[in-house]
């Protein structure tokens, strides 16, 4: 039953049992063992199908359980990366990194006070104050793909007298490679004036208490909290108009600010999205959006783009809404894709 | 440091260790105990850490190892459902379960025929030959929430002389709650030709050989290949004018098909979003779109929306190109959320 759909270009996706016809792998399945025994939340589940199970787990890796390392100083959570995470060249993109970074955050507040009933974790005695993240730095050596299992380690520090920060170690959790690293500066505000205010002192020291000590740091101090230039009055790219759309809200009900740096990819020049890794992004948070808004992607190149093979480029990023506020600006780094 | 930003709207999101001051969750860290022994992936995993773990399954749960069921004739996956999957009411949205639906199908030829170079997981002898999907149907009864472990499960059968279907079966991992279904069309072409195109017997014969015997169904036959009425001339709705982007291409090169329905619902009436769940959706691929591609987003209300409570809505969505070449053409249903 064709249901009348045009057989020359329907959409490819997914496998039926299979997909492109590309691989030469020999028709097998995977070795059977007994199920194992079932070890975090054994008691919560219910009781397993009497057939025997064939694991999977030499070509679909599982993720260990979340866990608290170094005296409950640290966390770290493994994710295996998602088809639908990855591009044209099966890596997972930077979306698919920064989307990790907010879920093993939010996890690790989960996981040390329990889950919220609105928004996300929280921290008891946070009354009317909220974290506001103003600024987020990844740098990425390699981009996983299809299937790799990633390890994500965060843990936070203060970070002068009102703002406090949050780094990420990310590694390939088979292999243990190194694949990038991320950190964070956070403020609190009041949730009824929108004001800075500094966490109340007992918070503050509890909370400073699950911190490493001395404090750790992911990337070298001189490496961070780089200044982003103004933004140009003449930007050289623009992205297409973008509506920020409903399935882009997040639990806290704003735009999840990942779809930020999806927005203003778009204003990237084809050359260099194609023949460049991004390596790394410098993100200044500066408002919110909301579902429906419209906003502006705009681009500049601070690199000479005729610049020619194993140069590194630059550009500048900012998002701004039809009033003219800037809702976002950034900086990416971008270097030459290996040759295969 | 705060580095400027306007502190009365900076973007929040995520946790520093905490996130909004919601939940009155007592201060506390899960109970410790030593490291369990690892299973599946043992023989390929660096040597655990010496320093004891602290597990926190009770409240982020792990997904079991992913395994083929009844005698390798089905296969099943779990995965956490993540913050950014879930909209403002901390529910899973319908493009989650959809990614997942193409995850754990992708999966399930990745776990029988190894990992693809290219595009997703292939069957050997399918050379020149692709699986497209020409139709899905996705019925939930029920969201996961975020942190939620949902399972799903998946197997193939023919259908008819040309297609083939693959079913998935949703629940809730945890509790074994029935959560939703969704069923499948797939023809398969000439990669060369894009014409339809047979499996060759013999490839037909060693696919079924791995496909439910008799054939499992998750939906009720008179429930599905329901045909969609042709989308009238005069559109009630339309959305935001959709421009694909580059960070929505997947790993077979094109636009994942998953960014179509979340194009279509910006359609809805605002009040329909709001108080109704999307029961069903039932999609026709017509043809694939490329990054960069403008895409129209018309819908048109099937029933009187004026309808009081309690009563189903229904709207027909169709995505056009600029030249009206249809890509995609849908039915949703909607039901009256709960009052709480």
């Amino acid at each position: 039953m064709i249901r009348g759909q045009n057989p020359r270009a329907p959409h490819e996706r997914g496998v039926p049992g299979a997909g492109r016809a590309a691989a030469a792998a020999p028709l097998r399945t995977r070795r059977c063992r007994a199920a194992p025994p079932t070890t975090t939340v054994a008691v919560e589940r219910p009781a397993a199908a009497s057939a025997p199970t064939c694991e999977v787990g030499g070509v679909l890796h599982t993720p260990h359980p979340s866990s608290f390392l170094n005296n409950n100083t640290s966390f770290a959570e493994e994710f295996r990366i998602r088809g639908n995470e990855c591009g044209a060249d099966q890596h997972a993109n930077i979306t698919t990194i920064a989307n990790l970074l907010q879920e093993v955050g939010g996890n690790h507040g989960v996981a040390l006070w329990g889950r919220a009933d609105s928004g996300f974790a929280s921290m008891p005695g946070m009354d009317h104050l909220i974290f506001v993240a103003t600024r987020i730095q990844l740098r990425m050596e390699a981009y996983p793909k299809w299937g790799d299992l990633v390890r994500l380690e965060t843990y936070f520090a203060e970070d002068g007298r009102l703002a406090t920060r949050r780094d990420w170690h990310i590694t390939d959790a088979i292999t243990g490679a190194y694949l990038g690293a991320a950190t964070s500066t956070w403020v609190t505000i009041n949730m009824d004036t929108r004001k800075l205010s500094k966490l109340p002192d007992s918070v503050r020291s509890r909370w400073l208490s699950l911190a490493p000590s001395p404090p750790r740091a992911v990337l070298p101090p001189e490496a961070t909290k780089r200044k982003l230039p103004d933004f140009p009055a003449d930007a050289a790219l623009t992205g297409p108009l973008v509506s920020a759309r409903r399935s882009d809200v997040d639990p806290n009900g704003h735009i999840n600010n990942v779809c930020y740096l999806s927005w203003a990819l778009e204003a990237v020049p084809q050359k260099v999205y194609e023949k460049y890794n991004l390596m790394e992004v410098e993100m200044d948070f500066k408002a919110e959006c909301h579902a429906g808004d419209t906003v502006q992607v705009l681009g500049h190149p601070l690199t000479d783009l005729s610049n020619g093979n194993g140069c590194a480029q630059q550009f500048l990023h900012a998002l701004r809404k039809p009033d003219g506020g800037e809702v976002w600006r950034a900086r990416t780094t971008w270097v030459p894709k290996a040759k295969k």
